[in-house]
């Protein structure tokens, strides 16, 4: 799920989603997989797998401020995967389904050494949100707080500790992961740019400040509740928790900063919130955070594997 | 690529591809994947295996009648995959592009334990051959001949031989495996039901009987050239061969007689052949082989996988 390399290694194209025009329509199309080494953390079931693969779609529509309509799943299972885990994996789509309000509608079953589970995800769209389109002045905004995903993956795989709460919030982000279709749909007419944090937040940052000649000054960090003392308590540094991490599914973007209030009014209205964490510049592929005073480097760095 | 199970274990759809209904327009989705263990046979290079990821969607679109207008990739690559070796992808499907006039748009790249290619195709039609629409007393016909597929793999991976010419040919069915998608959209129109034999022709029969609740008479088998030679010196069953193959990629479908002679005409003119092998009958699910005036019922057997 996380990107090892992408599309465009193979000559095709570079936003987050493929785009195919038909009678003046855009056909919005996606596929990403799952490889149970590197996606799977211990303790997530089949189930929370099945929901998780086609939650990376929905989040990149999400992102792109499209409504999926239908999607598919080629499935690689290892030999002697029991009927009581194929039905798992069918409860994880259906979990899907209705989350998200979208249709599984065909697939492909095959054995393979591992987990295997490739959603390709379809949706019809007039325009979508672009990698490229923000402008320097321009407010740099989240859709939610980071630090979570991380944090549980260090409790589930390296046995962490935290609060019971912050546990499983943590643990529920890894394993439960984001996306918030409604918030997507909600904020997409007002951004000018944006895509899904799904290679955590730094990296993100670095990703739309190439594709749209910009820098980024980040002045606060949306640090999720709870993170700075799970940091303290397990010797990391919360920065790196909250720029480093991935799958978080929150959506990253720009936006003109006359359209913040009613894009806030609009979000909030479906139970999310736009957090404004600093602003575009004008220089191109600089990505800085400025606090107390001081103004360092955001590494292009996030958590690529499984360990 | 074969079908170790199919979608509708979870509950999709039941045609070889999927179909989203849009403006009056359909869409028609296909995924399939490809894995290293039971799709790549000794011999097959890189270039060959992603080719092959993209023939079996190409396949079914061209059983289908439908134009592909493009396809996505998800890659599960090995640790240590080498950049000759993703070039090598690269140039098998820029070949799939060229053969098939089709656009490679998008895709995702993953680290597994063994090569895995999914490919998501994606096309548009007012109308498409289905499984079922066929009636008893119809014509049943295939769009090729079979048997070099299976002898290909026996002489790839058991060492069987053949003449030269007749091995280089099973060997090339194999690692360059078919379908004639100019063939498929020629021959659609006059079409009742059809599909792909990618599951081989017996199994293609049984499946086409049981959805479109007929029986099928079969008459005359397709048996390819220097098949028969290559079983006899192989000490194999030339109707095996041709009835337990898998990924021949031919058109197996039934017609109205009337029909037959333009079709025939229309196929001819884009380099292809329609060959009658039989007769649709009443007989639901009943599907024989009558031969030198004796009757015998064809199993529902195919090659499942690499052995």
């Amino acid at each position: 799920v996380r990107a090892a390399g992408n599309g465009s290694t193979l000559g095709a194209g570079a936003d987050d989603v493929a785009v195919v025009r038909s009678n003046g329509k855009n056909l919005v199309v996606k596929v990403d997989m799952l490889v149970e080494r590197t996606d799977v953390p211990p303790g997530m079931t089949y189930r929370q797998a099945a929901r998780k693969a086609v939650a990376s779609c929905v989040s990149d529509f999400a992102a792109k401020g499209v409504r999926p309509r239908a999607f598919l799943v080629s499935l690689g299972l290892r030999r002697g995967t029991s009927q009581a885990q194929v039905e798992e994996l069918g409860r994880g789509f259906r979990d899907a389904e209705s989350e998200w309000k979208v249709k599984m509608v065909g697939g492909d079953t095959n054995e393979a050494g591992e987990l295997v589970i490739d959603c390709a995800m379809v949706g019809f769209a007039d325009r979508f949100v672009r990698r490229s389109g923000g402008r320097p002045g321009e407010a740099l905004v989240v859709t939610g707080r980071f630090g979570y995903q991380p944090a549980g993956l260090k409790i589930l795989m390296e046995g962490a500790k935290g609060d019971r709460a912050f546990s499983a919030r943590a643990k529920d982000s890894v394993l439960n992961p984001g996306p918030d279709l409604r918030v997507g749909l909600a904020l997409a007419g007002y951004l000018s740019s944006g895509m899904d944090s799904s290679d955590g937040l730094a990296r993100s940052l670095h990703t739309l400040a190439g594709e749209g000649k910009l820098g980024f000054e980040v002045t606060a960090l949306p640090l999720g509740e709870g993170v700075k003392k799970f940091a303290q308590a397990n010797g990391a540094s919360p920065e790196e928790l909250v720029l480093e991490g991935g799958e978080e599914y929150v959506i990253v973007g720009t936006m003109p900063r006359d359209k913040l209030r009613a894009a806030k009014k609009a979000v909030r209205r479906v139970g999310g919130e736009v957090i404004v964490i600093g602003r575009a510049t004008a220089e191109a592929g600089r990505v800085e955070l400025r606090s107390g005073g001081r103004t360092r480097p955001i590494e292009d760095r996030g958590w690529t594997h499984l360990a």
